[in-house]
């Protein structure tokens, strides 16, 4: 492994020799002295070379000044030099004096991608994209959340789970299905671990989780939406309503939001103009019925025929809970019976209604959470309710004909709650490599 | 939720009334007492009713004895009673004499599997096999496992990804494609992060992981293959070698098996009789080339028409490692430039030859890591000589055209690692849903 300091632990180094390597961000080639920006994965810093002169006072062509000349943007070098504090310097206080500059590859001189340049253009080239320090934050931060909320997990004796992708048939609507060749017949992409993670409960495993992809062949092209998305999913047993679910739902989130704020708070307000907050507990709570009454009478009718909220219902509900309670989430609790799917609990006193919620975060939905039907015979009577046939799905009713607990869990989009996180308008922007109706590559 | 204590809590808690759930695992129903094995996720106890009489003496049939009489395998409840230490109970040395027993849901009496059924019908019922203590403890050393791997990672600074799974173009080999219907095209699942674990270097990332799903339309029915799998999959920037992959990988392998040892060793050897051994450092390491002549000197010539080993070869200089330095995995090096992908790198003085690795452990290969060839004319050589169609590969061969750093890395299957450590002999039995050719049920 070369000796090289990454660029962060610079400002902590002792003046004298460094050897750092990164890409060149930028080159100001002047007359009597050369300024190079050079990045790493960590930050940026400053080499410089003062021309060498001749003893007519004419500037030489030696090196590191010919190979600093002919540098294109994205070239990757080594440079050793002498590390020099100094306040004066803009870029963190320090500079590197050159004495040597190696190209480690050299990039094409030719720039696809600028900072005006469209989002669909720099998802074309989205790895010149993520050199950007605002998309090299996204995913060190959202590497942060998640390994805060498997710290939790992992505390609290949850069970890990990598369910199958692969399916012999639907998990929820057929209509989202991607449809794969398999051997000499056909298999599903998983919509969500929805059947699986609720398996391990008959399973005995008591709390699970899982973070992995899930797939919808959803023609719509929201800035909300895509093809893959990366899900994080929870289910634990021997809760006695939705109530229990919340409360696991909410602490999670303060776990990831508290070790997002500590580690990257203050360079997300320099590069997002963010202030992360953790938010506090109990999350307020409203059931549905409720927060439509409460957007009626804000002057806003949910233009649908349906008992769901729409997109601008969810803003309002946000903008209310954030005038009076100042916050930024909301449990939208017991949402009817018909709009939600036939393994929703429903109240025992009115079946009208279902154990469920869904999570708005600033104004957005960012999961769906449930207590599950556990009773196999009410289990395939929903089923039947909501037209399925109940053979097809006999590989699922039968985890309930073997003993199962009470158990509930949720789903929750990863991109959904970073783009929100970081007040972005797109889950490209925070998704690794987006995949849409009309996007493969790269 | 419900006030239950999880039954490995019951041993270090007071005699007195306590409350537990889970699932029956046997019943004895004898005249004057009952018992009831209970298990939860936890752990086992033992329930224990004394019947009443009258006057008489003749047994009354009363509750709960009623309930127990009827309690069909697998049915979970909810007991309440009077906690009791008694060393002379054979079971962890407690009791519960019942005062009342809740039955949240009926099992029906029937048990599709038993410890001797074959591996096949296990698979069918595999939420009731997965009951056994066995594999409830292989999935929860496997969270840790990984857990501890995450932990590495995070603290030395590595970026988590989650990489599309749907691709437009194959990642490495075309044969072991699946094919998916993707709105009026196609696309294919990924067979492993490779490629775009690699972009991540370009993109300045530094050091990248992921844990995620990968895909082959492998029709092999061997007890190491499946169609789908989770890969381990590390790529680390400004390598000089694949010494320093492997050095990553000694580490994070090390900081795996130690946290399942400290966490399940005394676990692991009551249930698999294997005591886990922590791997010292360095691994030993032996060229390919090497390896042959050794096998061979040991009398086995490896019936293969190409240079690479196989399975029995595996299993001989594992047995020579074994003996010669008391290890459990050996680096086999330097594997021939025939018989790798066109992206490894090549040796400089030896084209004949990559600088790469198989991971053998306990005889069975679990994970292949290399440098990259990071050149870009080199490496669109490398993929003409392979055969392959440079225009075809043009979006992944971009990522080397605007500057990326040396760098390397490795994939590694996460069901052979466990399967291997436990001395079991499928990954079947360490999968919590196997899919192969021939399934895709659950």
């Amino acid at each position: 492994m070369s000796e090289r300091i990454v660029i962060k632990n610079l400002a902590a180094h002792a003046d004298g020799p460094v050897t750092v390597s990164g890409w060149v961000e930028t080159v100001r080639d002047q007359k009597k002295v050369q300024f190079v920006v050079l990045r790493d994965e960590s930050g940026a810093v400053q080499l410089v070379n003062p021309r060498n002169s001749d003893a007519e006072g004419v500037v030489i062509a030696d090196e590191p000044a010919i190979t600093i000349s002919s540098l294109a943007q994205g070239t990757f070098v080594t440079a050793t030099g002498e590390l020099k504090h100094d306040e004066r310097v803009k870029l963190g206080g320090i500079e590197i004096k050159l004495s040597s500059l190696e190209v480690v590859t050299e990039a094409i001189a030719e720039t696809p991608i600028a900072s005006d340049s469209s989002i669909d253009k720099r998802l074309d080239w989205r790895f010149l994209d993520l050199r950007r320090p605002e998309q090299n934050l996204v995913f060190r931060l959202q590497t942060t959340f998640e390994h805060a909320l498997r710290s939790y997990w992992v505390e609290h004796d949850f069970i890990e789970l990598h369910t199958p992708k692969l399916m012999a048939s639907a998990s929820e609507s057929k209509a989202e299905l991607f449809e794969v060749d398999y051997f000499e017949g056909k298999a599903y992409l998983s919509q969500s671990p929805q059947f699986f993670k609720q398996m391990a409960q008959p399973a005995g495993f008591g709390k699970v989780f899982e973070v992995g992809p899930a797939f919808r062949a959803d023609p719509s092209f929201t800035s909300r939406h895509a093809t893959e998305f990366t899900s994080i999913d929870s289910e634990i047993s021997w809760i006695d309503s939705h109530e229990d679910v919340m409360r696991l739902h909410e602490e999670l989130l303060v776990a990831g939001f508290a070790a997002v704020k500590e580690k990257h708070g203050a360079e997300i307000e320099a590069l997002f103009g963010i202030e992360v907050t953790v938010p506090s507990t109990p999350f307020p709570r409203i059931p549905l019925a409720e927060a439509k009454r409460i957007v009626a009478e804000r002057g806003y009718e949910v233009p649908r025929h349906d008992d769901d909220m729409d997109p601008e219902g969810e803003r309002q509900i946000a903008a209310y809970v954030r005038e009076t309670f100042g916050h930024e989430f909301v449990f939208l609790t017991d949402y009817a019976s018909s709009i939600r799917p036939f393994y929703h609990m429903r109240h025992a006193d009115d079946a009208a209604l279902t154990n469920s919620y869904d999570l708005i975060f600033n104004g957005v939905e960012i999961s769906t959470g449930a207590q599950r039907e556990h009773r196999v015979e009410i289990l395939e009577a929903q089923a039947r309710d909501k037209g399925l046939d109940p053979e097809e799905l006999d590989f699922y009713l039968d985890f309930f004909r073997y003993g199962v607990p009470p158990h509930g869990g949720f789903g929750m989009g990863l991109a959904r709650v970073i783009m929100l996180m970081l007040g972005l308008s797109s889950i490209r922007e925070v998704t690794y490599l987006f995949r849409g109706p009309n996007r493969l590559l790269p």
